[in-house]
């Protein structure tokens, strides 16, 4: 019943995650009420990274175009004995802001995700595997985010990486600053006991 | 920190209603790690929805660029003395599924409200009026969503149609069909009752 052009451009927004068949059409009846120019800066955004941006071939954090490695990979002054293993290219900027890890990074991106059919082999574990395999790496921090899913990557990922002979090491869970102790659900409170040190 | 074209496209996504910035760079994040058909197909949508769609000069309703009317006001077999005033073409498409209307309509193209600084003048007001300045029409049916919005609208326009001294109507309001009383609005439950009907 909708003309062509409106129907592709609904069932194509229906392909983003979270977005359902009534999202997609309010969202298409927005670009077509809105001025040209908020739909062509889309249209010509999604052109531009799938052109302007590539993946380091190292980390596969993403980088520009043309360049094989990443700035960080390439920073002579980041210590490659170091890795820290992220889920998305996001997480390296959560740690690029706080100024103090001096190491370099490995991008799974993604996690293991049984339901959404996302296995060991759709993300980048074996070039991380690889990667230790080439020597020079002494410690592996795994940083995958504290969910269901990220906690079953660091599983998964913790065997593999001992057997190489290397240090394996994953973030502290626990009470967040600034949280409240009252409000802390049950798994972050066990956490937090377990995982508790002597004061300084 | 990010590059430049995942930045704009995050911008981008941003503009959209009810996309936030956590939203944006979730999808952003996703369209740069999903095929590149994903991502070429949502751009050629945007672009065509501006090139191969405009809207109906006398409705209002969207229609295949480089015709001046649309199907319905073209079609002989509508009665061109009720006109049906919606939204949004959606809404077109709501009646048309239950094909008991054989009038015309008229797209207002958004509903009156202040908070978001959409008056009348944003509005395919001023052309309804003009519509039926030209003669011929002897109902309009208000058809605006039982929204606080779309009841404004709908108030408003109200006395600007009396005055052209065409008869006004506004769609029934009571329980839905298959819903529940008990579960029924104070609202819902006060019109059901002013406007209860006699047993036929």
């Amino acid at each position: 019943m909708l003309p062509d052009p409106i129907q592709n451009l609904i069932f194509a927004l229906e392909r983003l995650p979270g977005i359902g068949p009534k999202t997609a059409s309010r969202l298409a009846f927005f670009l077509l009420r809105a001025p040209e120019e908020v739909s062509g800066q889309l249209a010509e955004a999604l052109t531009d990274i799938k052109t302007r941006i590539a993946f380091c071939q190292e980390c596969f954090n993403i980088t520009t175009a043309g360049r094989e490695r990443c700035e960080i990979c390439e920073g002579a002054q980041r210590d490659g004995s170091m890795i820290c293993v992220v889920e998305e290219p996001l997480d390296v900027l959560a740690f690029e802001r706080i100024s103090a890890y001096k190491g370099k990074y490995h991008i799974l991106q993604g996690v293991l995700s049984p339901i959404e059919g996302i296995g060991p082999d759709d993300l980048k574990i074996r070039a991380l595997l690889e990667r230790i395999q080439r020597g020079g790496v002494k410690e592996v921090i795994l940083a995958t985010n504290p969910s269901m899913e990220g906690e079953a990557t660091a599983q998964y990922l913790y065997p593999r990486l001992q057997a190489l002979g290397v240090r394996v090491t994953r973030l502290a869970r626990g009470l967040p600053v600034g949280g409240d102790l009252e409000y802390a659900d049950q798994n972050t409170l066990l956490r937090a006991l377990s995982g508790r040190q002597e004061m300084e």
